[in-house]
């Protein structure tokens, strides 16, 4: 009834870090000294002593720059922050001629750019590392310019794999009893299935056949990092719209035997190329199995972004279908053309074209079923002709299938979905002419 | 009075992440192969999806190993994960020639030996975090015996700078109401006054004159890393054995003016040489001086580990004085001969001789004040005659002593206990011997 | 920065703990028995081992009842489950002969309507205080068409009165990270400023000039029972419009000297009568006193209900100020109007005829200031003519406030508000009515 | 990992809540005037703005008062707190009269003595809940010598059995992650199985076949009013020493299938006559049942604490057993007579003569087994000559078990346990001579 009241003397202490952290960040005036003066005095600095004041007025005025500052400080670091390609070669000689520690240490030192040490530092500041993942958002942008600036990305991306490690992850079940300020970002961050307001929000928490689940860094704690709705049912279901249905009825844990992945959602563009949304998925159908006991099936409700564009591509009767209105499309052709496209349809690098097919495959889940007139909401139509596809996680398979995706790219899938691909097959030998 | 009772959906998704984790772990079986094989295909597989298992087991297997097996696991990492020069040399000249984010990628991929990514992904096991800490200990007593293994170690100690970094540390205060499997700890964990029993510790902890804060790091949650304990007092102790005395009255917190500081532990040895002693003094003073409305100074109440061991180099007087009982020793002669000490003698770096001072006198503190038969324990009198130092953390100064340390050196001295030193330096025209 | 995070082995016990409470509850049906035959069993069951499990059925039941079944059974409430005056009569008498312990338990049983220990063994069903909380809702609703179930009444007024004793009751500050299912309370809640929207809430909870505190019962952790909503301002606010305005910027703490209790709501309708209000501001006078700093004024913005009600009674002067805009009145004449209402109408009890007033006046506060103009909302305008009063909570003179108004119904005012009322007097010569 | 580290506000909130009661109640200086004075003011005070001041000096004056002062504090509470009988006859006629809810709250008024408003107005302070259940145990003390204070004790009784209702508690795991100062009292209040040290009390904790739980009431967080040991173990065990041996190994939730209680006990002599045991059980079985899926049997293994009396009782063998060595006791004859007491003797009130027992067939569990030489502590062999007895709470049974006992006083026992009374029966016939 009443949960965890008694946090003995964690409370005190915790708030007292709490409030002092948020004072020395309070405290902190800039002093008007420009950035990269700053940067090198905290980086010669000796003894960390003032290193978190000094970290803080950093992040202080880089908050503080206009766009043209912040341009100069992402050259700072490019340039006067980079490592010396001399140096290092006259170390590694050193170090094949004496592979001892002293010459290896030497070696690591300047093998490594300096303003990797120089983030470390700033990181000491308090919601330093949430500033971190906010500057690299700024960097990635001004990237787009400058490309010689994705020198510098490599290391923000470097340090915050190892930062945001596994390990370090975690796994929260969010509800309707979760804190406001961290289901605001909830209804910001969902990006399949807009969230239109804090009443959507409820429907898709409070129910008793709903679920959210979400991963987060303890160093921003009030942040969720990647997040994933579930919807708890009876049988796979075929179309997003009942799902999220406003006057739906839920039901008991009793009565349902499959959790739908309807959603996942990455929160923190600054954490790019970081991955942790298989781990989520695995997790939670590990969690779920054990919390609900009926539940038989996990399997997700997907949408298929790339398949209306990939249809562009494709020959006339395919481009017939992008015109015409999904609502009314022969719904076999449009499950061949969808099954053609998972299956077969390949990037240069043998990866599958669709990007969620390959996240779904690529985590050793296979290809289950497709359907039409799935998602007839103006996305769904736009990027798919409203088909939708579940993927499922059979527990028993995953890890052959993920086995062979990865060493042979082989695409997991249902008979029923490959047989769709077979006629698809024949006619695309006449032409691939669909029905007219 | 009741606190914190209601955490929502937390509590929920938290315990059964929990439960999975550790269900995670107990699924590990071992699987007969050797380390480096394990450890190999730990590196070699794609995508994270079996990763955490796979480390898991690899964490598995070393627990069970024997010290042959664990000296071999570490040879591997030496020779088989080191970086390869020759490499390095070679990207390191591609980047010079051209100095874009491909060349430089490639420079840092080869640049930083693989043992290092294989400890990241070790470090996404579940508890991998406290086994690789665990796993520095035994590392470091086998570099005793073959040296070369200083090489893994530099990986080591730069991981855990990184995921050690103070952004990612919590404060704590540790009190009578904290778990009893963390108060366990702190007992075993106390380095400079022993902590007998429970009783002992209670006292330490439960009275309202009395102070603990520990840092812990998230993925240890249940792990001290350093921790300080803190007496209230009305003016500055010259003694331990009051501060620790059984039947001593508690003041109340309006009776109080000074914070003592006067034991300081580290708690992980596998953390050696990632610094957080600083930090947490300063945050420390900056807590208590908000909770506590009267208190006006910050001081430490601490041993002289290496006097008795200088004396010993010294002249036939101070020889004679480490014959001498230390509770019937003239205190002005052993306040002299420790003021000398402390504020003359250095090491070969110029640093203090004494371990104590350096980490005070780095921190920005001063010597405030030296006690003659202020620790008449066994240890005390062997150790420094019985003397004790007071080490004033004065706010207002802390910052431009700790920069005059760190740049000449500067020891920061009370006018009384630099006049101490004047008969000494008389002395010392005597034939007293200086270090350095 | 990570606040309380480790519960130790609370959190499984209390979890599994709630697990079993809902399984308990979701156990139970209803087994077509009549409420009043349920009751009795629940009554005259030996040992309490199926007493949860019969109370949960009976309230079950009463869920499920209609409005006639429910009336009925508030009518076996009353006349089955009454005392025996003749029992209660010779129980005295034989105590009076024999004034023992034995004949005193005996006098004790019978005086006591037994439904008390019915409404006790219906709070051993989980989530039962909720429950005895909202039926006494449908009571009083009842009540009003049968006055004769104002006995029954009587009993839950008394065991409510004893459950929800302050000693019981926990202060929390309500934030933006409170969870969402409390929030939502809030809003529903508000009764003097309605809150329009989950931004507008936000306006009120996240900036660090606002708080909010409530009280809970910690058999109702997710049920707020009263709530304040504070703003911290510079000076004594005069209107209502700035502090909520969308566009306001937000005062640091260091710039605030006055705490503005604008708003406090009751949210349980089943503790009518119970009263909690004047402990509630009370203690955050208290709290807010030591967490901020600068604070040194603490008083109300508060509506003047009765106002125009009262003004209706009164000469035509006042009657044309009703018809006027409260935009374009003559500020002065309103604030004597108000001055004279608060000060001196009193109802047939001899306290103030303006319920709040009577509130905040009974709590030891004192008429600070008076306002014109400064609420202009529909319903402001339609309750007050727009004038709002600020009631002053002076800690150095609240205690003896309050016992002049408890004794002799002493109004304490400041002295400009007195003089508002000399020339009110000169009026009321002239025709202006007062009650009492 | 990382359990429920984001309470939100709530922390902030609670603490502050908790530093401002504390120091209300330090605030609180006794004013020198006597108890019954203070008690008088506190009970006619208008409003309750000073009350909880003036219930905080009442109980600190109680606290400081001598044997004396507390015995007339009593007499004062027995005396002039009593309810008016004459009074009581009056209103109970008017009631009977006019009955309506005027009259009936006057009666009620009457009926109850005011020492009742006087506890709950004391409650009010902050900690009341505790210092009065700590009143109740001088009180009880002090009834000893002046039976007549048995009317104070009803009214305490009484507002207890209230306050402490059950759905007011909470049932929590105590672990080794428990707070110390909560584990302290575990160690303190172990009734049956004393606990010698820390050490001990770990391996009643930590190993993972070992559990405990506790109910607690919200308003004394720190203090467990009753807990039960719980050993999980495969087969039933039939003695005591193997369970809490220092060098046994713990089995793993996959081994078990059978929850132990080996110990209960009650915290609170102050609550004694308000009973939470059989809830207390009854609920732990429940949540065993889900947390580790192999159990399959509830069982005790309980002292027989009347056992060695009851012998004295009976004739010279059995006088000749209480003599002999239990260790070497015929075991089978032991076992005899155990169940012959268990089974068959009864005290005036028809219920077993033994207080276990009484305590656990009450709650429907059955006699399932009775062990000799079960139990060779100094306190087992005085007790009941080193006799044990397993009940079992077989869930199917539990509820006509209890019902059965309740209304016939049948004992429920196993077919072995009752056969043992069939030859013991034969021989008592013949003198009920055992073995030599």
């Amino acid at each position: 009834m009443t949960r965890g009241w008694d946090l003995g003397g964690w409370a005190l202490g915790d708030l007292l870090s709490t409030l002092f952290e948020r004072k020395r960040a309070g405290d902190v005036t800039a002093s008007g000294k420009p950035l990269p003066e700053l940067c090198r005095a905290l980086l010669t600095g000796q003894g960390e002593v003032s290193a978190m004041k000094r970290a803080a007025e950093v992040l202080l005025r880089y908050r503080q720059a206009d766009a043209a500052e912040k341009a100069a400080f992402f050259r700072f670091l490019a340039d006067e922050m980079d490592l010396d390609p001399a140096a290092v070669t006259l170390a590694a000689q050193a170090y094949a001629d004496t592979p001892d520690a002293r010459h290896l240490s030497a070696l690591l030192a300047v093998a490594e750019p300096p303003r990797q040490e120089l983030l470390r530092r700033l990181n000491q500041a308090p919601g330093g590392t949430a500033e971190l993942v906010a500057m690299r958002v700024d960097l990635m942008a001004q990237a787009k310019a400058e490309p010689d600036l994705a020198r510098v990305d490599l290391d923000f991306r470097h340090l915050f794999a190892s930062w945001f490690n596994r390990g370090f992850l975690v796994l929260r079940r969010i509800g309707w009893e979760s804190p406001a300020n961290i289901l605001e970002k909830i209804i910001a961050y969902e990006a399949v299935h807009e969230i239109h307001s804090w009443d959507d929000l409820r429907r898709r928490l409070e129910p008793p056949d709903r679920r959210c689940f979400a991963f987060f860094h303890p160093a921003m704690p009030d942040d969720p990092l990647i997040f994933v709705e579930v919807a708890l049912t009876r049988g796979i279901p075929g179309a997003i719209g009942p799902l999220l249905a406003e006057d739906r009825r839920a039901l008991s844990p009793s009565q349902v035997d499959t959790a739908v992945f309807y959603s996942i959602s990455n929160c923190q563009a600054g954490l790019r190329g970081i991955s942790f949304g298989n781990s989520l998925i695995k997790q939670v159908v590990d969690v779920l199995g054990r919390e609900v006991a009926g539940l038989k099936t996990f399997v997700t409700l997907s949408p298929i972004p790339g398949l209306s564009r990939w249809m562009g591509t494709q020959d006339d009767a395919a481009k017939a279908m992008l015109a015409a209105d999904p609502a009314k499309l022969d719904p076999e052709a449009l499950r061949r053309m969808a099954a053609h496209y998972l299956l077969e349809a390949k990037a240069e690098d043998r990866q599958p074209l669709d990007p969620v097919a390959r996240f779904h495959l690529g985590n050793g889940a296979e290809v289950h079923e497709i359907h039409a007139a799935a998602d007839l909401s103006p996305k769904g139509r736009q990027q798919s002709c409203g088909a939708m596809v579940n993927y499922l996680y059979d527990p028993a398979r995953v890890e052959q299938n993920h086995e062979a995706f990865a060493t042979h790219q082989t695409v997991a899938a249902a008979r029923g979905v490959k047989a769709l691909t077979g006629p698809a097959k024949d006619r695309k030998e006449k032409g691939l002419k669909t029905n007219g």
